[in-house]
């Protein structure tokens, strides 16, 4: 369970990145005004939800006619986002990897992919989807010269543990890590461990619960 | 926020996926007995949580030794598990479905990755990784021939409100969407929407506060 060095809810601060997706592609299509119930439904939520929980970032509104989406998108930025793009590193290019740069690559988001690392040879001074992919040997001075705060783990769940010094040691401050091995770093570096299985575990459970409720209503 | 058909809270059954796996890998390593405070450890979490989550799903041992590894494996299987495993399917096979794919292939999980569906000619009537794909337009069909009753979206976002229909007329009863589009389904179908977005910004914006902490205390 990962812990927020503020006072605002781990899931606040999800909803607040899901509701500004949302609210960019309002933006694209021409809306300017968006109303809680809407926006809530949009999330499969109640808008007493999303009322509380733009009320507990300081956001209040004329709300005859709805939010304003532009208006609320940018106080949402304000929140989440640095007054500078963030600099982003990816361990590990294989699939995963590969996958989650080609889905930030050109998102416009505030968070830049800058550089990949890996060890294998094919792929060492390469360029993926116009990221340069360095050598692991390389970490700590690419991460200190790139200015990259944040690293993806996406390498196999057997090295993982091999990692924590380099991170330590280059100076990253957050860390989602997509192996099997949770990274457990001195405080003052946050990570968010995010296992798939754990995901596809939890859906598997809740089929089987409806399955044996529809059982025994039968 | 997924809504958990039955009593026990949405995190202790991710918690419980997690501590089984942790347990595998003890058992697998020989050691027979673990106290709560070790397997707390192991996750970063506290011994009472670990307790309480042993409750609430009814477990209770001789904490003399510490619980039995195998025994516990066993009691978080016969909750998370059904009896005969289970057939699940993937949406898209890019970068990410393959690296789940992957991921998921030989893990000896109770969760079976059986098919795969596209629509690119070079990917349709293959085998990637030992699993067939095959093209979306048979999706109903092999679903119900092959007895899944899970997908794993992994689909361009675009893409991704056009399967609603498909999933639903499949009978499909969980889906683990990564798509940056909320699918929402009827009742009785499990969704868990997850995107990769949201758990990047929770990270910057924790390093943002992070700092912001730090400079303030300077």
């Amino acid at each position: 369970m990962a812990s927020i060095p503020s006072g605002i809810p781990e899931k606040t601060i999800e909803r607040l990145s899901e509701y500004r997706r949302t609210l960019l592609a309002c933006h694209r299509q021409g809306i300017t005004h968006i109303f809680s119930h809407v926006l809530a439904g949009m999330h499969g939520i109640t808008a007493v939800q999303v009322r509380r929980d733009l009320m507990l970032i300081g956001f209040s509104s004329d709300t005859k006619k709805g939010y304003d989406v532009k208006v609320l998108i940018d106080f949402i930025s304000r929140i989440l986002d640095s007054d500078r793009p963030v600099n982003v590193a990816v361990i590990g290019m294989g699939h995963l990897g590969q996958a989650i740069t080609k889905y930030f690559n050109g998102k416009g988001l505030n968070l830049r992919i800058t550089a990949a690392f890996d060890v294998d040879p094919a792929k060492v001074d390469t360029t993926i989807d116009n990221i340069p992919c360095y050598h692991m040997e390389r970490f700590e001075r690419v991460v200190e010269e790139g200015d990259i705060s944040i690293v993806i783990v996406s390498s196999p769940t057997k090295v993982a543990p091999d990692l924590v010094v380099p991170i330590i040691n280059a100076g990253i401050k957050g860390v989602l890590n997509f192996t099997s091995t949770r990274l457990n770093m001195p405080q003052g570096i946050f990570v968010e461990n995010y296992d798939i299985t754990t995901l596809l575990e939890k859906v598997a459970y809740c089929v089987k619960e409806a399955e044996e409720n529809e059982n025994n209503n039968n």
